[in-house]
């Protein structure tokens, strides 16, 4: 396994694999890697010739009272992961190394960066895309892996690649959850065991909220979800939406496919979860 | 020559020659092909082992009340003219097949694509770097040529390639002009014989002030050039500043290398010009 730092490095080593008629892998991570990562990284093993994993804590996609300093990176840690589920080479460049002093060009994904997430965290997911058609390039990826646990950035990321026309391929992978059946985050290391339990009931509600979609009208299904949200301890809600499983619109009592998406605080750590919903 | 309509076919082509070694050329056009265009296709005809003309009157570029509709479009004897100069592929995609009805994902360099032309064309080099960064996706291109009449543009395309770490090179090519001095643009075709003389004049000026900048002030240069500009038959400016040659910031007196852009109306026809100066 190979450690690389320079982007034009890794641009080149990429290139070559190529040429070689390789097909090449990419699990683009900040890092702190859990069960969620490993298995994206265990997915590109199966699926591509060689596999890359970047680490990069992006400050692009961080708000200014964010958590971006705080963000654990536990670097020897994810190298021997890395190692261990025989990945190729780990991209694990600087930030000037990825942002310039005089960086000015962003990737914008409209309507879809400004709603759920996008209009709690502004201009959060302008700082992921750009990474991400970054990564692309550097890396020159067949595939790339992303969680279905952070939803909307799935999605944006498949416009933007579908928009731009890249011909990395994303394959949207599932999320892995705790017993307690709290989705798997590098953010919840922030959560105490108390508040640990507490966040598992935030999926436990979104997999009722499935099942009463089947039945109940949109309105029901968000109603009973809301007041259960709020009655987690120490629990504050973003938001909590349905929307159109493909393009994140508002659903309709029409709907056929659609995903739940939620984001809630619990205590001063924040949240995000899914659950996709068919009728 | 082949003329491929299609993104994903052309991308498919692109990647065997990747594959297969071959280094790849794009000519970015919007088509209506003079003497400028040629010299771009002849130097990847010298550098590349395959170049790739892109035909595309592009309408993410134009604003409201452009000349969009009426943008010249002689498809018939552009392609003569590939085929005469050993293009390998024409790329001449519909607007359907460039920007769906979902299309939503843009491309900005931030301050350079705010000022100069910018300021007077809302939106153009959003829609410029857009379209570019999807052609450099859709060609694989090494090198990619542009114009340096175009000065704005590949300064923003040069900045846009580096931030989003494409491979693909940027090549300036030298400004062709008529025997009257007036540079080679396809909107030319829009001005009559007396108004095509007179819109030789705007690099005159410009020479003039290329001059002028080795020994005057700033300001005396600019004063000389703008009412010699004003009195061009027919004028209006929109702008005629004196720029940093790198990066399009104001120059002062401590500027060596600089670029003197302007854009002028003449009758009903919007003309852009500039000239790079050495103190």
């Amino acid at each position: 396994m190979k450690v690389i730092k320079i982007a034009a490095e890794m641009q080149q080593i990429a290139l070559k694999h190529v040429k070689a008629g390789d097909e090449i892998g990419l699990v683009p991570t900040m890092g702190a890697l859990h069960d969620g990562h490993i298995s994206l990284i265990d997915k590109s093993g199966k699926n591509d010739d060689i596999t890359i994993v970047s680490i990069f804590v992006n400050p692009t996609q961080f708000g200014p009272n964010e958590d971006y300093l705080k963000y654990p990176r536990p670097i020897d840690k994810d190298l021997k992961i890395c190692k261990k589920h025989h990945v190729d080479y780990v991209f694990l460049p600087s930030v000037a190394e990825m942002f310039s002093d005089t960086h000015k060009t962003f990737v914008e994904v409209s309507q879809m960066q400004d709603i759920l997430c996008g209009a709690f965290r502004k201009g959060h997911f302008r700082g992921v895309a750009t990474v991400v058609a970054k990564l692309f390039n550097i890396s020159r990826a067949d595939r790339a892996y992303f969680g279905l646990k952070d939803f909307q950035q799935l999605k944006i990321i498949e416009k933007m690649a579908k928009d731009l026309n890249f011909t990395t391929k994303i394959v949207a992978c599932p999320t892995i959850r705790e017993k307690s059946a709290l989705a798997l985050s590098s953010r919840n290391s922030y959560l105490n065991a108390a508040q640990k339990v507490n966040a598992g009931l935030i999926s436990q509600i979104l997999k009722e909220a499935k099942e009463n979609f089947k039945t109940k009208p949109l309105k029901t299904v968000l109603g009973i979800a809301l007041k259960k949200l709020k009655s987690i301890p120490e629990s504050k809600i973003d938001y909590a939406e349905i929307v159109d499983f493909y393009d994140l619109s508002p659903a309709s009592s029409k709907t056929k496919k659609a995903a739940f998406l939620a984001a809630v605080w619990v205590g001063k750590t924040r949240l995000i979860d899914n659950m996709a919903m068919n009728k």
